[in-house]
């Protein structure tokens, strides 16, 4: 990894936390991510051009987030002393891929067709086979088809990337198992909340925390901590801490995200103040009304199909009201202070700390 | 690997050909396969008693096949003289994962809650929905949302089973290629497949031929065989010539299910004899009878929803006297007989030699 500061701190043009990288390393795995996907459009023209079609949009799944997961193995990696470029690059690569490949199966299996704003591969497939004469039908199922597909590279690829290193068999044991247990609990992180989702009823707070923690937490955040600071060398405790750090601001982040999904600027946030609502969305907010006596107030507004602005007002009012707002900034900054907190000074580097302590900040203290 | 013959023939108590391993090391497989699932089935349980579920699905999904992909990786890896059972069971098992993943996400696309008779994974989610009083639409969404994660779990773990070998990088890489492609080259099949079925005309016997060779043959045939030849250190002539063995005997395994789809016995293949052309499925037949006369007699069949017993037969009758029977046979005889030719005996060592040839009558002379 080339000399110079790895940390430049939160980013007032996007108002996010797009930062904890050196741009030349950064560079690393938009090269590494680009390289792939051009050889893999290059070998997919040999099988007809709706094939290409589906790498093409494979490809603009993965561009356009925010490289969370790169930045933070990238981080953690150079946080303990790793310099090699070349090593380090395909390790974020794998999690952003595995990051791509959840996100489109997750599309799948809540039959959305657009993600960021934008027709996501679903949406780009029923658009194609509309008009190539497809039926709506024969369209949904073509569709579903090519993001289930598209979803299985992805996963692939990010398997393929860690097992091209070369590396030690227990360090490359270390690196997989921790990419196969971010697969295994966001696996069952993800069936917890479509499960939830039509559970009738309000979750309890531990069970909200459990599925962030679980379905995004854990891969997200711990996994790439800990693969940054295995590829490192770094010692089993500085790992174990990472773990328990990266669990718990991607906690702290998670509910912070739903928190904006209802009190946001969606102008400065880019995210609807009424879709969790309308969707019946089972976030901290809900599971502290649920126990409240304004339950039967905040009740009927949830999941309704057309709610209106009006609607999502009361909606706030009664959740301001009852104690859910504060609730949920309370769980969120706690979380962001008991991350901090597990950074002993005596195991993590300086300026990994700092890095990591900006944000933990960062998590809780987003555009509204 | 222990000593004895690593070959037993055609099996005449299931009329199939689930042969070509030694008994011991076949059970190597299924002990690594057992081992992995009571491993995954205790981390599950720290999830939830869906997640526990899920694994039983996913185990029992794994279960009940001919263990085809295991064999021939076993067979080539000993026809090479390969020795050691705990480096090529977990490249065997690595093959059956991919395959269990394959079909629980073709059984999504295809919405299909069965598979070998039997609730799948999305069959028996849909029922323990329902059993927990959810709406049809809330089983619906659950039961695939199950499949999904189920299928990446299976294919997450192909990957692992690899990863953990001690092997030279430049033997892993090539390993991990094979597998990296048997995932590319099925995913585009799978697409084609899919594009096909919504076609509207049959389709000529080149597409039906490359889709055949996409979806099934690359991964089922010629990955395996090429992967024990890797691990064995076989030569590069040697894998090339096992990889178009592979991919013909592959098209020819698949002319004949196609066969038996519409003119074999039930009771001995297992398979409905009407199914396939309710369905309106682009086999060889319809390739064929595509371009003759009859066309316009069969084409009333194809897909239609309430086929009768005596509209299958009607049908069979066209098929036979257009000449489109006869052709797919020839097709499937054409394979067997270029694959067998592939090996040449200068090249293959004998015992392995014998064994695919075999391998190759077996797979156009199954029960009718």
């Amino acid at each position: 990894m080339p000399r110079g500061r790895s940390v430049r701190g939160w980013c007032s043009k996007c108002s996010s936390w797009t930062i904890f990288v050196l741009d030349t390393v950064a560079a690393g795995v938009e090269t590494e991510l680009a390289r792939f996907f051009a050889a893999a459009r290059l070998r997919a023209s040999d099988y007809g051009e709706h094939y290409v079609a589906l790498w093409d949009s494979l490809e603009q799944a993965s561009s356009g987030g925010k490289r969370v997961r790169p930045a933070l193995v990238l981080a953690a990696y150079a946080g303990f002393g790793g310099r090699d470029q070349a090593l380090v690059s395909p390790v974020a690569v794998s999690f952003e891929l595995l990051h791509t490949a959840f996100l489109i199966h997750d599309d799948v299996i809540d039959h959305d067709l657009a993600r960021r704003g934008v027709a996501n591969i679903a949406g780009r497939f029923t658009d194609r086979a509309l008009a190539h004469g497809a039926s709506a039908d024969q369209a949904g199922v073509w569709a579903a088809a090519a993001a289930i597909l598209a979803g299985d590279l992805a996963l692939s690829e990010a398997h393929r990337a860690l097992a091209k290193l070369p590396l030690d068999v227990p360090t490359r044991l270390r690196l997989v198992d921790l990419l196969d247990r971010a697969v295994f609990v966001s696996a069952a992180g993800e069936l917890a909340d479509v499960t939830n989702s039509s559970a009738g009823h309000p979750l309890t707070m531990a069970e909200v925390i459990a599925t962030l923690e679980n379905k995004t937490a854990v891969y997200s955040f711990e996994a790439p901590l800990q693969a940054g600071a295995v590829l490192a060398g770094a010692s089993a405790e500085a790992i174990r801490l990472l773990g328990q750090y990266g669990r718990l601001v991607g906690v702290a982040f998670q509910l912070t995200d739903d928190l904006l999904g209802v009190f946001g600027d969606p102008v400065k946030t880019g995210k609807s103040v009424t879709a969790d609502l309308r969707e019946g969305k089972q976030t901290a907010l809900i599971a502290h009304a649920g126990g409240t006596e304004s339950w039967s107030l905040i009740a009927p507004y949830l999941g309704k199909v057309d709610l209106s602005e009006e609607d999502a007002e009361r909606a706030r009012e009664h959740l301001r009201a009852c104690g859910a707002k504060a609730a949920a900034e309370g769980l969120a900054y706690d979380h962001s202070r008991l991350a901090v907190e597990t950074l002993s000074p005596a195991v993590i580097p300086a300026n990994l700390r700092a890095t990591l302590i900006e944000l933990a900040e960062a998590a809780v203290n987003r555009a509204r």
